[in-house]
């Protein structure tokens, strides 16, 4: 078992549906990522929250098992970034209502020592670029890296963020970004195209459409776990990323170590992740669940998958 | 092994992509299942062409070992249906230029006896629902009924339509069909009620994004299977029925013999037949291949799904 890295935001949500509201609660790309990731290996969390942040959220992640706060930082001048948006009643698309960014907008991630030491697996969250590349610079033995990115670096930041994609091992991007990172509508093209910037694995998330994974040439289909009872899909796509890298981190599996079927599984496990993720608002669903629900929905997945 | 009888329509069809256009290529659903069918099972097609229907096209049918064409009428004073749709650079979403129903509109479906006495397996391609209910009512000893429709029966034949497929074993629908005819947006749910409509056997088709299989209870997920050269959309559903009940057939899988496993299997032969039919024009690259090309894209999706 390896010790992961995950360095982004975390946030306060308002997230509004059809069928509920959250107001101000625990979101952010590297809250999702990180719990999700814990229940396979432990993980250094860099981050930082602002002067009203909650204690129930401090202690709802500090109290978790496995989930190092030392690089979570606290500001005592500025507000907790804050996201408040909007789905419709078939919960696809996201409407944005406000973005604060608050502390976020002049975050300047420190990983402590320890977790610069001793981790291996680092995973880069949406950021400025140039910050998750110093990010992954201070990790001394970093065997596996893997990031995400949003449109809004795609299009501003696209020659800092071109350097950052050529310095990580896997890049974990949606397929409308992928589409404008690589200027190639088929994704199968586009995925490809990736390859060539750098990352030898990559895997374009098509939401409830499943994923597909890129790896030595092959590209595999997963079609995402069939879910009748979908609340809120936020932090999907970063609890999805959490169980992946979870996984690889769990069994070691490193840069140089990697096989087309650990990989495949690693991702069977992201889309198991992803699917508890969004069964509630916040990280309330993944709160719930233990090690073995996730074997069973694992075996679930397998056994509706094979054919 | 047992028959098929396909009712539907055979149609030209001037497809329009910013990368080619083919003018009057043969095409229509009953076309596509027809054809994409017959490399599993013999087919007995009922259709309609007109006065205007090009010889080349005739032959090409006519020529196919296992396609009978004795059910496919040939009007002398009207011309074949045709239609002229365009697809945008992503090949997604298709916009209808131009539709003449032509000898389509007054078509009166007449099954041979030969195919009303032998035929077992029975696929109702898009007509109007009192047809299809027509023709599935002249087969005598049917073992397993299909059928497809659009939502322009949806919105304005729904009691006939809900009749019609109350009398089929399986509804095969894409996911905008699915959503208008259940008026719910969740598709699991959506597939779900269909259960109650009548059929037992519920295949929701989402396109590059594969398919959900509705059977006893459970929700099987199909990624598509991937591809990187596609060329023209155009037939795909109905390839992949094709493939779907031609296995069936082939394997005298009927009603009462079901199981989740040979279902499982007979879904996959469809993917495999609808990513054939997408990589060319028309019927084309349908007509290019043999089983064992079929059997080695069926190992290879098969071996590219699991993990």
């Amino acid at each position: 078992m390896q010790s992961i890295l995950c360095a982004g935001s975390i946030a306060l949500d308002t997230t509004r549906t059809p069928f509920a509201t959250a107001e101000r609660v625990l979101g952010g790309a590297a809250s999702y990522f990180s719990y999700s990731a814990s229940f396979f290996s432990p993980v250094s969390l860099v981050s930082i929250v602002g002067n009203d942040f909650p204690k129930e959220h401090w202690d709802f992640l500090a109290k978790r098992t496995g989930l190092d706060l030392a690089g979570v930082q606290r500001s005592a001048s500025e507000k907790t970034f804050f996201y408040d948006s909007s789905f419709g009643y078939d919960l696809g698309g996201r409407t944005t209502n406000e973005t604060q960014l608050n502390s976020l907008a002049t975050f300047n991630p420190v990983v402590p020592n320890s977790a610069a030491e001793n981790s291996r697996f680092v995973y880069l969250a949406t950021m400025p670029p140039q910050k998750q590349l110093a990010v992954l610079k201070s990790v001394k033995n970093c065997g596996f890296s893997a990031m995400d990115t949003i449109e809004f670096y795609i299009n501003t930041e696209r020659e800092a963020l071109l350097k950052t994609i050529a310095a990580v091992d896997c890049l974990v991007l949606n397929d409308a970004e992928v589409r404008l990172l690589t200027k190639e509508s088929n994704l199968l093209k586009a995925g490809k195209k990736i390859w060539d910037m750098g990352p030898k694995v990559v895997v374009i998330k098509k939401g409830e459409h499943g994923c597909l994974l890129f790896y030595h040439g092959a590209v595999y289909p997963f079609p995402a776990f069939p879910l009748e009872e979908l609340k809120d899909p936020t932090g999907a796509g970063d609890s999805f990323a959490g169980g992946f890298i979870g996984y690889l981190a769990k069994h070691g599996v490193e840069r140089d170590g990697l096989t087309p079927a650990q990989l495949r599984k690693a991702i069977a496990y992201g889309s198991v992740m992803g699917s508890f993720a969004v069964e509630d608002f916040s990280l309330k669903r993944l709160a719930a669940i233990d090690a073995e629900d996730i074997a069973e929905r694992f075996e679930q997945y397998r056994s509706l998958v094979q054919f």
